[in-house]
């Protein structure tokens, strides 16, 4: 008789976007009528633009001739997008990494997924409170996790680091050492950023305890402050203790065209195991390769011509993210984030709970974000806005939220 | 300290086509005059059909207008992909499938890679001998596996079905209970099929001892015998047992444009739990959905026209299979499969290992197939060509074999 894996009865509810989605639903077939503005799940809205829609139509063109076809993606990627990759986002940093060290994807969901699959399922793993669900539900589908706590809404075995307006949403070290480590930054709920010597810390003590850093960087493009690193191999050591996954959904719109990669140095070694090739030979047993056409669409992306168009794109989100952040603050409430970040993180008035908070956007402005607490107990009392909407829509959701 | 996933360290080699591709590049290098034929890996050759090519062209369109930009998909698939695969692969053949037990994917790979994650690492795992190394991989990956064996070449406590010609490569049920059976017909890589009364006694024994049977279908399109299943849901009781998984790679020629899918039957339940929610909890957890606009070009596939243009896909590969198997017999091998499907399955002459006969045939010949071993001891002294070549190339190829 097959055993399922039982450690999918401890996830709880079901993920955070779909419960979202189903309340939604349910207001709108209540209320027909109702013009919902949808500032929740962080879901760009502008389309692709014209260098990557080039890119796309000529790359579909080549897959209808047998002269230019191409079947089986290399496992790791397409030579030509991992080297644009390497010396846009690497070298031009003056990071030290490499093209063997870049690994194609469908996305960082995916990766940030599937990463601790290469690690032990004894190890201790840390994450920050709130946190993007996908690191904690992926460690409790592996046994990683231990049993949930009613009572404190967390998992037993999982180390929580508190972020919160007390810390500026900047984890602190933890008393009890973990082994994997999980950070984000421009973080996603909070907006909030680290500058490059408080990166460092983390990557120093990494070294020193020898845990490994799961550096989440999908959000890098919308840095603006100088001293926040856009990649944590701006930190000395990194190569050590560091694997950093990237995101081409937030910057070039590709949330519905899935593509992403993850950067695994060479100089990562554990149990005498280069972890590299550890994630080499996951990607080639379970996973086939990005389209063609998709990673031809991301070369297109590091393009002089797709450079200017990206931060066209972004620019136009980040004046969303400023029009939400001073209608807020004018309308008396506490935010945070929105500067080195699409996201707007932001205390519930009246001491609402975050759902409360929820239902009260949605029933009274038709709006919807999500409720705080939907990423770990420290987001309770919280809620995050996005600024992924359109001018029109983002706008007239702020002017509803002020007329409340 | 972290600590790796050791079972990493008792996979063997690298992964079968990797080890050939290294090969070949080093002969390539030795011999740059030569011109290799490749009938080993399964990768199409055909390029993408009108319908498909036309569908990708208007879905980028959508993409580069705001009003029709598609962000993320829904975690299952799109519902008008989810429905074009249940009216035709399913509904049209009297198997009772419906939409929401569909689960759209990047490919079979990552399906039948990811698949037993949501099963308990001490099930015991049946594989055909030879197999699809992917099966066996995964479940080394997460423990299922054992220990591997030099001796035997297998792992200790994965249940190997030997499929040779003195079964007609047709496995026999075990002597120990397995609680998970990996079956593939028409077979990778022996080409060999099952007929649908021979189907039925695993579905009964699996129902009756509560195993649960991955079905891979990827090759159902090559199939011509009126007696051999398409899909295993054409056997009684398969709803209560059986998980099948599809592929757009052999029938529409999406090895680059990847496209795949689940299906997972809400009656399939074990401890109490339904399969499907657990494989739909992996999906939203895990995966982010194809991207829209293959998702677009799977469901072109399944309009009149792209009917017609599979087809023609599938005649001019046939054409080959048949061309190799009169060329091979001709010339006094002994061969297997090419009827219901793209792979042909022949014995080594002269008491050649597959190996041996891999670098015969490379250095000989300048053609690359697989040898059998890498699917299994049981594969020893086979050796697997496929169908998926040009006319030309395969004619060729045939006649330099012929000519040895």
């Amino acid at each position: 008789m097959v055993r399922i894996n039982n450690n999918y009865q401890k996830l709880q509810g079901s993920y955070l976007f779909s419960t979202i989605a189903k309340k939604v639903a349910a207001f709108s077939e209540a209320n027909p009528s109702a013009k919902i503005i949808r500032l929740g799940i962080g879901d760009v809205t502008r389309p692709l633009t014209p260098s990557v829609i080039k890119s796309l139509h000529s790359s579909v063109d080549e897959m209808a001739d047998a002269a230019t076809f191409r079947g089986y993606a290399p496992d790791l990627g397409y030579d030509f997008l991992r080297k644009a990759v390497c010396d846009n986002d690497y070298r031009a940093r003056g990071c030290d990494i490499s093209e063997d060290e870049i690994f194609i994807s469908d996305g960082a969901k995916p990766d940030s997924g599937n990463i601790q699959e290469i690690f032990d399922n004894d190890n201790i793993v840390a994450v920050c409170d709130p946190v993007y669900p996908v690191y904690v539900d992926s460690n409790v589908m592996s046994g990683r996790a231990g049993d949930y706590v009613e009572e404190t809404g967390r998992f037993s075995d999982i180390i929580y680091m508190p972020c919160t307006a007390e810390n500026a949403f900047a984890p602190l070290i933890p008393e009890k050492t973990p082994d994997i480590i999980y950070l984000c930054f421009p973080n996603n709920p909070t907006g909030a950023t680290v500058n490059k010597s408080e990166l460092q810390k983390w990557v120093d003590y990494a070294n020193e305890k020898g845990s490994v850093i799961i550096f989440d960087a999908a959000y890098e493009a919308y840095i603006t402050s100088a001293d926040v690193p856009h990649s944590i191999y701006e930190c000395n050591g990194a190569r050590q203790c560091a694997i950093e996954l990237h995101s081409f959904s937030k910057n070039a719109g590709f949330t519905g065209l899935r593509l992403g990669y993850a950067v695994v140095p060479k100089d990562l070694k554990r149990d005498g195991v280069s972890l590299n090739s550890l994630w080499a030979r996951r990607h080639a047993t379970k996973y086939n390769g990005a389209p063609y056409i998709v990673q031809r669409a991301g070369e297109a992306v590091y393009s002089p011509e797709g450079k200017r168009e990206i931060q066209g794109l972004i620019d136009y989100y980040m004046e969303n993210a400023k029009y939400i952040l001073s209608g807020l603050k004018d309308a008396g409430y506490t935010v945070y984030g929105g500067v080195d970040s699409p996201y707007i993180w932001l205390e519930t008035p009246d001491k609402m709970t975050s759902w409360e908070f929820f239902d009260h956007l949605l029933e009274k402005a038709n709006v919807v974000g999500t409720p705080g607490v939907g990423f770990g107990s420290c987001g309770e009392g919280y809620f995050r806005l996005t600024a992924f909407g359109s001018h029109e829509s983002t706008r007239e959701a702020v002017d509803r939220i002020r007329a409340l």
